[in-house]
């Protein structure tokens, strides 16, 4: 039997029908997509499998079609890195299709002809937790290219679990870029009945004619298809396992909000002028961590100074504390010359190490407090900034400037939307 | 000079006046408290000390009181363990005052005694994230005692940075309890105009009249002095660094909402009868370890297994997800008897090894995915399990049993308070 073929898997008594998935890497196991578009897998030990119907190649299924390019429209590249909205193309056969043409995406999303003049390129076909520093220099090197060959918009269709691992990583990377880059991703793939794939997609692309030229993510806001929000890729986190309005903005509003191809209602001040000419900049320090602190964990600590990591974030509880059992540690790792910045396990709210004494201390030690950044976002800019300065001055000093929006005033503390 | 006097400082032209803090350990800060209540802090050699008016020690502001024992009122314990809740008293004077007589927590706030006859005993005076295994062991050996002299509830006062692993851990020690066993803390000292410890104190008192026998927090649920949530001891977090809404239940509604001395609400359901007699269980497995998994994280997970950790909770990404260059490292702990629990970064929702690859292929080698549990929850639970069973699947069953409210069933998946 082949990938795609539709297949009856008989266990005891119970019966299931689907389309066969690829197998896992232990070929032990045998995987069908429902026909409800859950994916189901069995021991084949445990198993009797029957062919029920040959599937169809994708190729096959997928017919040519023409696309006239429209003048009045924007250019609109869509730049795939893979995970769930990609699958959406993927799963058609009940199979892994990482294929990802314009003309397969126009076909599935035929609305986006309406909005741009869509080109694509797959760049990675990988799932999203396993992104790599290659992966993101490949990335913004692939974005940055389309940027310089007069794009007026760029797309980059993502997995959603390190989603804004890489919107925080591409904000530094990629500056002074003249057009929006919007990443997107899905949480359930195109056919299951809830899928938010061509949703957000439609949203993403509509966005793209807009003079927002940050680094974005789009992605459903609530449980409906009525609207999905803009955020800002140094502010946002993935806050749900499953939901499909998994996204937020920390500490800060949305940028937008998207009504698919139709309004477009802006939530917050955004960044329409650049500096100087766009720039590509991949240097990036690797030997960085982050620690989430918690009672007796001062062995990861240790074992990082040992290392001879260069920087670790310190997502500290609190207002930005650590046990003083890690004191003497993070001691001996500022003499080494480590980097130590602190963000909190809180998540919302803005760390302040002036309030109690544990954390004034570790600041007169050199941990510097950095404001109301995510811990995401505070990893990605220290390794950066440790990859452009030795300096621990001029590190520090990056650290705590505001580049790419990750800093929120201290004016506008209040004004995040957290609420339950 | 003296802690508690009143002192102005100079530093160039800023003038600030306010009562002398202790100093920190180096010896180098002078710090006051404001009139305003914020503490600020400077370094000696820049500034020049003015007495103005010496301070009174705390015991010569403190009139001796007596209450009435009433026979009809329950008779509640308040333990102290320090933090901010605390600091409303220790404050007082501008100094750090650690007594805790019952007399004094009646005048600072005498509500309570229309509430409960109070008796109190102080256990320990740390800030929250200094506590430590001994600790909670003698939190809970102090807790049980109290139980078996026959009181009619406890509340715990506790620093908020580290509240919710200490309720994690409590209700495991704590097992088959007859009395609600209370944690409440402060995130403002009473000092400042916005002051939540006595509100949360008087209905942490209040909820303890209540038959809900469950280790549960009791803090402010909004930004007004309403009511409070009553939170199941598993099921929560610090959610803010600095409001006073700082805890939220996740994956599940809070149990109740007390209006300070007056009605109590009951938001969902609780338990009312224990088993069999109250248990003391102190035995933990100390060598466990928490990561946040990210990309290019495998070094701290190497370094845990080769210095011989027990366990490891992976707070993976999305459903449950690490990279995939974690995977050989995961494999090799596990053949060294490691257990594996995955639990989300996410935060909201639930761990679903099944639907990708990836999580497939890590519960395929044993990782155990543990539902909707809170990561700080499943490290409490795991050093506890580890504690008791050697054979892993013994740990694996433990881990994957609701033994105290830690696991929402899956048909409550939805409920949870979460929206932004």
């Amino acid at each position: 039997m082949d990938i795609g073929d539709r297949i009856r898997i008989v266990r005891g008594e119970n019966i299931y029908e689907g389309l066969l998935m690829p197998s896992d890497s232990s070929g032990n196991i045998v995987s069908i997509k429902l026909d409800n578009g859950y994916n189901i897998g069995f021991r084949k030990e445990d198993v009797e499998l029957e062919l029920l119907e040959a599937g169809r190649p994708f190729s096959a299924t997928m017919p040519k079609i023409y696309v006239e390019h429209k003048e009045e429209l924007p250019n609109v590249a869509i730049l795939g890195t893979g995970g769930t909205v990609a699958s959406k193309i993927d799963y058609m056969t009940g199979a892994v299709y990482p294929a990802f043409s314009p003309e397969e995406l126009l076909m599935l999303v035929p609305e986006l002809s309406e909005l741009a003049n869509i080109s694509g390129k797959e760049i990675l076909s990988i799932v999203s937790e396993d992104i790599r520093f290659d992966d993101w220099k490949n990335v913004a090197r692939t974005i940055f290219k389309h940027v310089e060959d007069g794009l007026d918009g760029i797309v980059v269709t993502h997995g959603t679990d390190t989603l804004h691992y890489t919107t925080a990583m591409m904000s530094f990377m990629l500056r002074d870029i003249p057009v929006p880059i919007i990443f997107v991703g899905a949480q359930r793939s195109s056919d299951r009945p809830s899928s938010d794939a061509a949703f957000n997609l439609i949203s993403a692309v509509n966005f793209s004619s807009t003079d927002c030229k940050e680094v974005v993510l789009c992605m459903h806001a609530n449980m409906n298809d009525e609207y999905c929000h803009v955020h800002r890729g140094t502010k946002v986190r993935k806050f749900h396992t499953s939901r499909r309005d998994a996204f937020a903005s920390i500490n800060s509003m949305p940028i937008a909000r998207v009504y698919g191809k139709g309004q477009i209602d802006f939530l917050s001040n955004y960044r329409k002028e650049c500096g100087g000419g766009p720039a590509l900049d991949l240097d990036v320090e690797e030997k960085v961590a982050m620690i989430k602190t918690h009672p007796e964990c001062r062995d990861v600590l240790s074992c990082l100074i040992d290392k001879g990591y260069k920087g670790v974030i310190l997502e500290g509880t609190g207002l930005g504390h650590a046990p003083s059992s890690l004191h003497d540690e993070i001691k001996r790792g500022i003499e080494e010359g480590i980097f130590f910045g602190m963000t909190s396990q809180c998540i919302h709210g803005r760390v302040n190490m002036n309030v109690y004494r544990g954390g004034r201390m570790l600041k007169e030690e050199g941990v510097v407090p950095l404001g109301d950044m995510t811990s995401e976002t505070a990893w990605c800019k220290l390794c950066f900034a440790l990859g452009h300065h030795e300096d621990l001055t001029a590190v520090k000093k990056f650290m705590t400037t505001n580049i790419a929006g990750e800093l929120s005033e201290v004016s506008t503390i209040d004004s995040y939307n957290y609420c339950r």
